[in-house]
């Protein structure tokens, strides 16, 4: 998720870390996943008026909320089974929005091919808040973490990574000056992302570690990095970027930044071997390296490099 | 919980109940838990102004958190063993809050041998809301329903009832005519939930159906009744209640319905053979039984009765 306030890693380290009790199946809070016999867990909830508004399709809003879970369980290599729903009903939300909301939960728990076994509603007075817990068996008795990448292996992702911050930029600016096909296009992958269940069968057989891109591809990097304990190369150049996303660059070329730092892509970052990105859209943008820095190449915008060339 | 717009009862047979995959593991929405391999599930959330204020101490807000889930489980017959935890921060609580927040959940989750295995954090543009789900594995291979009890059973509660609902009238009402001591008893049970974890291995062998009280007397015993498709018989005067409770409803006469409709007691209210009242300061209330309805007897409110005799 984009705009937390305090980040899940801070949050966790200054107040649980020091709970011995809990590492082993919390893996120590290295990842996004807790681990419970042959089982891994994830939970995300999602807000109004921070990741979605009310007045936003409700039956999106569902799809939304079930893919950040379902993309969570993905990046892992495993596939998300069962989950649970916490609905809290805010002020603005009326029987027709639940209605629509439901219908778009339905829809994508038979797409995903999910159990909902259970449930809580209340009422709010205020916001409509919605979280999922979202659990799933490990294929081959293993999944793929994202502290275990390795010096000198590469870093691929799927897909093209940007176009959901773009598309939220869409979506707040009024007038735009591109053509309607690009905007809608943008527009649609910020709306209904589509978490990359085609390949868990791929990430729990080739990848080292492996995060989906939530937060923004520089901060999901930055995440395997330090629970890898290891520096990151990658070049600008080499991330793979939509025609709709080029098109809205060349128009406002401030937005450049948002193919590092955009959130809620939910493609897939993960590092492995020479030649995983001989097919399934998969494209090398790096490698990992020791130290403790991330370097990226061929990003010429002075005013933010700074920003990306500095250890933690 | 209290204060539901839609109860989860309406709201899951509206929308849900039509996907007969989800019937296995849900339990098919008759009861609070859902059931996957040798572990059974449950999620809670509590609001800002609904089931806390800011104002209230965050150390207790976390506790009550922690014990409204780990009561769910515990109704069951089963020991509740890991969490997950959704922390939505609203825009009136600050660090400071937080810290003590945290402090309370760390106790709780040591005190109940609880393992926080993953959550999530963001912020709210309103309130604070707050998930907890929880698991645990079975006991002797089984858990105690809601939906098995039989006709004859006895009808069983633990402790006293009633006391949380009456401590939130006297959190509510500024001047209050009752003894210090009675009021800071009812205020506790209100802010404090005792849930019954001494008694879950005695549920587990002995219940024949079992729910925790946490929507009240009287309508727990409705979802066991409806789920069981039995009505039942009980006795207004043998419903057990505190000193302070007495003291209290002496003047304030008609706060008596709160004994049959106050929530959050967590208190356990369970069905079974003869017997089961010999101690651990259990009492026998009334008697399982064929048909539709719920009879109580002994209530005198005549305002009120009307609601308690009825067809569902």
């Amino acid at each position: 998720m984009n705009f937390k306030m305090i980040t899940e890693f801070d949050f966790i380290k200054k107040y649980l870390i020091s709970n011995k009790k809990n590492s082993k199946h919390s893996l120590n809070y290295s990842d996004d996943v807790g681990l419970v016999d042959d089982k891994i867990y994830s939970t995300d909830t999602i807000c109004e008026n921070i990741h979605f508004f009310s007045k936003d399709k409700p039956y999106h809003i569902a799809q939304k909320l079930i893919r950040v879970n379902v993309s969570d369980i993905i990046s892992k290599g495993v596939k998300p089974k069962y989950c649970l729903f916490n609905f809290s009903v805010g002020k603005n939300i009326d029987q027709k929005w639940i209605r629509n909301f439901m219908r778009g939960l339905k829809s994508d728990i038979n797409f995903f091919k999910l159990n909902l076994i259970g449930g809580d509603t209340t009422k709010t007075s205020g916001e409509t808040v919605l979280s999922l817990t979202i659990f799933g068996s490990l294929i081959n008795n293993r999944f793929i973490r994202r502290s275990s990448a390795k010096s000198g292996d590469f870093i691929y992702v799927s897909g093209t990574i940007g176009d959901s911050a773009l598309g939220l930029f869409c979506r707040k600016k009024k007038k735009i000056n591109i053509i309607k096909k690009h905007k809608e296009y943008l527009l649609n992958r910020y709306s209904k992302p589509n978490p990359r269940i085609d390949l868990v069968n791929y990430i729990n057989n080739n990848a080292s570690a492996s995060t989906d891109i939530s937060d923004g591809l520089y901060s999901d990097l930055l995440n395997i990095c330090r629970t890898s304990k290891l520096g990151a190369d990658i070049n600008f150049n080499k991330i793979p970027i939509s025609n709709s996303a080029k098109v809205i660059i060349s128009k406002y070329p401030k937005l450049k930044e948002l193919i590092l730092n955009g959130g809620d892509d939910y493609e897939l970052l993960f590092t492995g071997k020479k030649g995983l990105d001989s097919n399934k859209n998969i494209t090398k943008i790096g490698k990992m390296k020791k130290g403790r820095n991330i370097n990226i190449t061929d990003f010429d915008d002075i005013t933010n490099l700074d920003g990306y060339k500095h250890k933690f």
